[in-house]
């Protein structure tokens, strides 16, 4: 198809589409003469996974060009791809210091050894985040949310069974090409991004679903106004 | 205290607390003469929450300066407030069309009801925002991850009746003042940014917690390499 049927297709205005080829994030089409190129369905594909990473993982130009160089198949191991994707997908602040931050560590360790969580170092990114998470909570004396950690973990534990149960399902046991190592790295790229913002979603429908609203539902929460 | 030690106390630099001091994200010390100011816990506090707004929300400067000023106590309603807070907090990007929208209204639908989740109308912001995602998973031929739309709700459901726990242990039955609104408004946008990145967090140790690993760790999530 031609650029302005591929702008038609996915719903990206032309001037949008050039800047994406650019910048590295689309692969040129087929040359088919001076000025006219030819693209297929795997344009329209990649542009819905930009679009998708821009839109829902917030992230940046930059960003999503790195990713997509992942996806593109780098010389890596596949486990080392995951690791990337995984990486580059989740905005680490570094935790910042003050008398909080020893006492998130510790929570954090305690709560970790009672769920049997060992594989986890206290130095890796995600429980340092979760720690600079607690930290700061701390600093805002909100004890009644560090209170409820073990019980978010818990839930946090349902959705990456879910989450696995997606991933197993979707790689063959023998994948080992190019295209399964692209579909693997496409999948936790997505489940990261979309699924993160999923979540958000339902729990604030799920915050106004709850059984037993405050007060006559005026402290209740809303799930915003309509659009 | 004085400025100087204001920063020492938040590991804030004096010059972004001066900007934030010109962006009306803190309120003046009170005056003790020529260019010196005394500053309280109040303004301890205020900083961590700005920080934490910006460095877990990710909100910009903008949105921030908006909650803060529905934090101090806007004349709506607690209500109103709660569902100001709510909407600002969380990104909200337009769903965009394509012909996947209509299937992803169905499956949203048809979930709802399954759940008997019957307060939240279609047009309710985060009701769209999924939609928005489901849209996507669909236009990225993610249907593993679609099928995975009602053990996702249920997680969500769990997360949700946690939070709300958190809300009703935090604010009074008969919370009236201008203090109670504060708190409440306060619990909620906190709650919503710090409550997403540490339910972030946890998912991504979870995943890597699983017990069945997949061939032989190949597979395997890795929780963010050492910081």
């Amino acid at each position: 198809m031609r650029m302005s049927e591929l702008s038609v297709a996915t719903g990206i205005p032309v001037a949008t589409i050039k800047y994406y080829l650019r910048e590295g994030l689309l692969a040129p089409g087929r040359p088919l003469g001076r000025n006219l190129a030819d693209y297929d369905e795997g344009h329209v594909h990649r542009l819905a996974l930009v679009r998708a990473l821009a839109d829902y993982g917030g992230l940046p130009i930059v960003t999503i060009r790195d990713l997509i160089g992942h996806v593109e198949g780098a010389k890596s191991s596949r486990y080392g791809l995951l690791a990337l994707a995984q990486t580059a997908m989740t905005k680490w602040p570094a935790p910042r210091g003050g008398s909080h931050l020893a006492a998130a560590e510790r929570l954090m360790d305690e709560m970790m050894a009672r769920r049997g969580w060992t594989r986890s170092r206290a130095a890796h990114r995600a429980v340092r985040m979760a720690v600079g998470v607690l930290a700061v909570l701390g600093e805002l004396g909100r004890q009644d949310m560090i209170a409820a950690l073990d019980a978010y973990a818990a839930a946090a534990d349902r959705i990456a069974a879910i989450d696995l149960g997606v991933l197993e399902g979707a790689v063959r046991p023998d994948a080992s090409g190019p295209k399964d190592r692209e579909r693997a790295v496409e999948l936790v790229v997505v489940a990261a991004s979309l699924g993160d913002a999923l979540i958000s979603a339902l729990r604030r429908i799920a915050q106004v679903e709850q059984p037993q609203p405050l007060q006559d539902g005026q402290w209740a929460l809303d799930p915003g106004r309509a659009v």
